[in-house]
């Protein structure tokens, strides 16, 4: 069989060094070409729509996001219901141009997939049968399910153990570091950091890991995965119409979440100011943190105690100094025996802006299961995004967490940060300002 | 905070020995008192519907179905969008009323769950906030999901090593019997076997996710998870209403398959037919095998040999002899140069019933990834599973793949295969006939 077997290759062309805006030739054959692949387009491909969507209830799984815009869409986007996460290593002997044109390439590709293409006007089936697919087929007449990818740039793309390899050492951002060493940390180092991130979210688990099967293709010889994840059940919202989900402790997460359409909040604690380099304004900071909990332990807690540890109760997720779930926690009722209805080391009480300056951050995590451990024990999870204008803002609220009564149960295994640029405007790609 | 946990338990009661019908003490509160819980019901719970659900058209999330009747649910079930699989190995030390118990416990709280219940009355906030919880709490507030439990006894259920821990060799059936070695056989022992397992499917993996974590649960003490596996994307369909769905290979999977309304084929191929004990009789034999796909060596092949390979085109899944998709493939018809249209070592052909002595196996198998390997490639394959009313079927069908032009992109790492009771009567519980 294995003369059967094209040399390794992605079957893709290679982008031109002339295209003239930044864009590979497949950006623009496809382009141009979109119109005639015959498939099923579940929006308006490549329109340049300047912000990301705001919608105002769950998106059925016929949703479709722009990805050229202000933004990068898979931050304000409402939470999809899926994730497939994952961090890219740039190879070895690799240069500037081989980033370059893998950043033209994911960013076409992105922008065709999350219309609900193929990664090309070739795509799946209709390119010539001597020749692989372009596109690995598996999302054929899916639909764009919500699909939204995000582009991240980690520490070691801008300078590696002091070397720096793409050029980029003097524009990186002081405030882009690996995080602080946390207490508690158990960071396994196979599950944390990576040059690049994308984050795939779409309403459908198989057009998300369709997204990072291909874009890891398309990387062929340039990046190859570092680590990666999948998730399920959000473990939060950014719109008022969707539901607040629960994590696997049982408690709803995600209430007091920053919205799409709160601009001031958006604008305070979330996208990176315009006083900023241009070609990081507008974008934001991602955090990834892979947080195993010890659900077996947890489910054997009180639920009195459970209350306390959280700090809401488990039913509705009311603060435990009364009303609803959108009461404001009032940490200062105390109840019968003078002691305060909120603990002291209660997680919504650390976690509370009240206890820490203001500072909010964006969350967008997902829970995880990655089948069992030797011990018969699921190794269960949240997989924890958060996006912030600052990694401050993260360092102080996971600080403010190191007396967290819930730290008995949880053990972070995995770290990442990387710096979102802004959106693409149509035809260009995640980076051009930084890179061009 | 060691002190604030409470020791080792379930936070479950006994079963009681004196229960007159096999059903647990708990299993009685709960048909007497499910009414009383304040839950949603998302269906009849505990209606003794005798036949399997026959739904026409894909299932919504909010989707019922029973657990008490003829057969248990999950086999001729429209296939699920999730799946979470999970193989059980009896504790040492356990007896055959542990046996009994465990088996009466996850019938009632099966029961439950699959009608959109907590798995008690007390469920995961109602009860004494001094104990924990009885449910772990993440499904409050979703839908039953179209939830269905299947259980299944494994070979070494009834003889361990030569050992009849529970009494129960001399019923053993002669073919329950692990799988024989196959040609190119790479499996795992930590992915293959187990006493017990249970397939829970659903739209909303966090149900799924939560039955299979409850289910654990309650087994404390009695048995824990060997090994588990999630899956997303059904790769098979039980009702001509659903769509042929795509596995990995970016192929439709399933167009052939037996569906829920071909009573002749159930009656021929799936069920376990009335000369048997009458303990089986209705059940089924459930194989699973976890089949890693090496998608990147996949990914390169041309699209004609894709073609070649599997028999079928892969746009329409139509055989290559021509026709659409569920045109019978022609087996004799040949091409320009003579050569038959449909590879002999085609996939196809290999598994067709007309060159394996008619015989057809009810396939319900998932794709799933497991994150990444070291060197940066997605693990991702399909969880097969399959349901026949003797396991030599799959036998036959397995050894005539010896040959398949796919085995170079494929390797089978876990397997297992368990004998799948008849359903429960209301109020009963699995395996009573046999245990009783």
């Amino acid at each position: 069989m294995s003369d059967e077997i094209d040399p390794p290759a992605t079957g893709l062309p290679e982008p031109e060094e002339s295209a003239p805006t930044g864009v590979s030739r497949r950006g623009l054959l496809g382009l141009v070409g979109a119109g005639a692949a015959g498939l099923v387009v579940g929006g308006a491909a490549g329109a340049g729509i300047a912000v990301a969507a705001k919608a105002t209830a769950a998106p059925p799984s016929s949703a479709t996001y722009p990805f050229y815009g202000e933004h990068q869409s898979g931050i304000t986007t409402p939470v999809q219901e899926h994730l497939h996460f994952a961090s890219y290593d740039m190879m070895s002997r690799t240069t500037r141009e081989d980033l370059i044109s893998l950043l033209q390439d994911w960013s076409y590709a992105a922008s065709r997939m999350t219309q609900g293409l193929d990664v090309s006007a070739t795509g799946a089936v209709s390119g010539p049968v001597e020749s692989p697919p372009d596109d690995t087929g598996e999302a054929m007449g899916l639909a764009a399910a919500g699909l939204t990818i995000t582009f991240g740039f980690g520490p070691t793309l801008f300078e590696n153990a002091g070397e720096d390899r793409f050029g980029l050492a003097a524009q990186r951002p002081a405030e882009l570091q690996a995080l602080p060493a946390f207490l508690g940390d158990a960071l396994d180092p196979a599950q944390s950091g990576g040059d690049l991130c994308i984050q795939a979210c779409a309403d459908d688990p198989q057009v998300a890991v369709h997204a990072i099967r291909n874009l890891s293709r398309i990387a062929f010889g340039r990046a190859k995965i570092r680590w990666s994840q999948l998730g399920f059940g959000r473990t939060s919202r950014t719109t008022a119409a969707q539901t607040t989900p629960r994590n696997l402790f049982g408690f709803k997460d995600g209430t007091a979440n920053i919205l799409a359409d709160d601009s001031a909040a958006l604008a305070a604690d979330v996208w990176i100011a315009s006083d900023q380099p241009a070609w990081m304004a507008g974008g934001s900071y991602l955090v990834a943190r892979k947080i195993a909990m010890i659900i077996e332990s947890w489910d054997r807690v009180r639920l009195a105690e459970q209350h306390r540890i959280i700090g809401r109760d488990k039913g509705q997720g009311a603060p435990l100094s009364g009303g609803d779930e959108f009461t404001a926690p009032d940490f200062a009722a105390t109840g019968a025996t003078g002691k305060p209805l909120i603990d002291e080391r209660s997680h919504v009480r650390l976690a509370h802006p009240d206890h820490n300056n203001g500072v909010r951050i964006l969350r967008r995590g997902y829970n995880f299961v990655d089948g069992n451990n030797d011990l018969g024990r699921l190794a269960a999870g949240l997989f924890f995004l958060s996006f912030q204008r600052s990694p401050a803002q993260f360092v102080t609220l996971q600080r403010a967490l190191s007396t967290d009564a819930m730290n008995e149960y949880i053990r972070h295994v995995g770290s990442g940060i990387w710096i979102v640029p802004p959106g693409a405007t149509a035809g260009s790609y995640v980076g051009a300002a930084l890179l061009a």
